[in-house]
């Protein structure tokens, strides 16, 4: 992969501040920004107490809110508002109670208007949790943060 | 659709029961179990402002989690612990800040140790918000609540 | 739901002629156009000798094929070009030998460019073998049949 | 990736063998199945005149078909009977009459009776044509050929 542009990598940053202010849910849900760039992003997020199910696990779709966060701080990296048309997560492990996942989201594909993005999720070990692709829409011309 | 009979009726309630007490994350987001039955259930959720995003919507992925939490009282309903495998989740409108969506999950298919089940998101003007559909494993003879 | 009005019909079925005139794929495969409207469009599909896979049922990709082709009849039977972005097919029993599949697609959603689409594949008892969801993208202002 | 055990790969070849035997649908395709191993196979296909669709490409449902067949080997290598519980396929370039275009389909996920396989289309250039992930449902000691 080349290595980004210092503008796209600055421009990614700035819309994560944008974005990050306005954040809450990702925020509430203790989650962090590890790394954002041109079409990436890397989100971390600890199993609490409060995110377990009736099968004493980490409820499967806050697996994929922090991988849908990922997704987007991904998608609007380039500083065009994107939203998630939709997503498919695929659940390979159970998150467990302490447990820190990690949402690391890469670029697969890129129009005009829609993109594709895969994210993997993964545990302190390394272990596959989920594996998610999301597709997103960009509103052109409609930037997120005024330059 | 033929009436359940009244047992399968009065199982599903009992896992509700069973689960939504061990179901810490949906109880934390403020969900409410409206209805279950033999392989469906219907669940509310208020939009919170600390389940916004960086657009100021509803985030997708806590939409997609009150699809998931209706789906999970769904296929768990037979008194069988199941587990959702993976999810899409197509998002057709924002959800906004005071907004009450209703997921309703119901049985597409169930075979042996697998399941597919619809559920669809609406709002309070009945308005569709996302449609999700999830896929089920079963663990045969691995009850929830004993009989 | 409404009745189409009469020009909308007629605008899908001239597009069907159209799409169909070029469709050697459809053809080939020996699928037949039933109905088409806004929107909608159902097709069928006898499975032959050489649609049989190793396990000799119907070759899923194949069942996924006639369901693809009731989504691109119905995501284009308003005279805009339109094509798959992508879609999901769960695979529910299984097609055999003289089978006669049918799969029915309706819209569940159109915005501007992207549109959803679910098709129910069934074969001649009714029985449900797949069903697809399908993410359409529409290019504005380019019409399929000149009016 | 550790190098698979002899008898692993000469198992996949052996069930290659067997599977391609009755795959009347791959073959009718002109499909050619140029390797297989352990949760792996790369099978390729030559986008023919009787695989247009009406907008004169290659029609998804039989792009989607190509994939479907790599996954097929590539799940069924251990030599126990397995089926495609479904799948998605996002649909990225199109394929054009005459392209020859390969399928490369690898393990992400295999538990008892599930498995997640991941297949990526590209063209006779290494362009990204399509992303297909499948599901696939396991009959336990069921196996496709005596040893």
């Amino acid at each position: 992969m080349p290595m980004p542009m210092p503008e796209a990598q600055q421009l990614a940053e700035r819309v994560r501040d944008a974005m990050w202010a306005g954040d809450r849910a990702s925020r509430g849900l203790g989650m962090q920004v590890l790394e954002v760039g041109p079409g990436r992003a890397v989100l971390s997020m600890t199993v609490r107490e409060d995110m377990l199910n009736g099968h004493d696990i980490c409820h499967g779709g806050l697996i994929t809110t922090l991988a849908d966060s990922a997704f987007a701080f991904a998608c609007n990296s380039y500083n065009e508002v994107s939203v998630a048309a939709g997503f498919s997560c695929d659940l390979l492990a159970p998150g467990r109670l302490g447990d820190v996942l990690t949402a690391t989201c890469t670029e697969l594909s890129k129009g005009g208007r829609t993109g594709l993005y895969d994210a993997l999720v993964t545990n302190q070990r390394g272990e596959r949790i989920a594996v998610f692709r999301g597709r997103s829409y960009t509103f052109k011309g409609k930037p997120l943060v005024a330059l």
